[in-house]
């Protein structure tokens, strides 16, 4: 089920660096994209970071609008995050094609993908030089959302191996996120 | 063995979000201490971007130097990742204290951490507005080293479970790399 997380643990979802699938809607138009370069900024208040290539609708659509959502998909869904990775939504509707089910955001239009591991609603905060020059994006974490069978108390437990996050290494090669490891103290 | 990785493949160490251990050195002092938001920024001429907050000797050495080695370390490295991140070097040597091996670095003066999975010699790509404002440092990649037992053709293959990459979730908590997962095409 999806819960709230709280925007003190929000960037505990992302902190381990897997891979995302983002989100944008701007007037009748929305768009969905893999992107793995995305990493936390600063934790209070929590902010991120992402790389969002000038050549894309995506793109468009979060400079028109001032926000997306970052979401986390899982090994069950790595030919979706695959597929939306190659796919330009300038020439085809990705929605419908791969058959996504959406969810409303609460703080942004953006949809959430349904069936992801976490979720957070961003707002852009504007940096046009930045934006420009490295198509580096610094976004403003507005809510985070987990799914309670895989984050709860501010912590990932993954109960089986479907349901890992996903991280990217090249077109097509992932790792899943493997087994936890805790410093004795 | 530590071998050249191309730097055409140099994203590739870091592109799967692992968590990083970032050596710099300026005139007779050197440091060493964990950095989990460390990401690539662009391909063509390979960059990254790493967040290095600005109460630390690190972040002091790398703004006298202008430059620093991002080491990649394994689930055997796990306690040493962790005690880099929880002390200063304002107080104490870390090398010495933790018995660190070096190895010489190619491009730059900061050493590289032996045993490590992979290395990213790096110079700053100044920018003070964004080292100010965000702590956030652009670093141009000038060379790159592998483990080969562990990467090597471009692509990671970890032979065993201690060699894998590791991940930072919150104090004291990793996840591994886990298990490659290739879209079937």
């Amino acid at each position: 089920m999806r819960v709230p997380v709280e925007l003190r643990h929000a960037l505990r979802l992302i902190n381990h660096g897997p891979t995302t699938i983002i989100t944008a809607a701007a007037g009748a138009r929305r768009n969905v994209m893999a992107v793995a370069w995305v990493m936390p900024l600063e934790f209070d208040p929590p902010r991120v970071v992402a790389v969002l290539s000038r050549d894309t609708l995506t793109r468009d659509l979060v400079e028109a609008s001032g926000q997306l959502v970052v979401n986390l998909p899982t090994v069950a869904q790595l030919d979706l995050a695959y597929a939306v990775g190659k796919q330009s939504g300038h020439d085809i509707d990705k929605f419908t094609l791969h058959d996504i089910a959406v969810e409303p955001a609460s703080r942004v239009a953006a949809p959430l993908i349904s069936g992801c591991a976490g979720w957070l609603e961003c707002r852009v905060h504007t940096e046009p030089d930045l934006q420009t020059r490295y198509d580096l994006f610094v976004l403003d974490v507005l809510a985070a959302w987990g799914d309670d069978r895989l984050f709860s108390g501010g912590q990932w437990h993954f109960p089986d191996a479907q349901s890992r996050t996903i991280h990217h290494v090249t077109a097509g090669v992932f790792f899943a996120t493997g087994d936890r490891r805790e410093i004795a103290r």
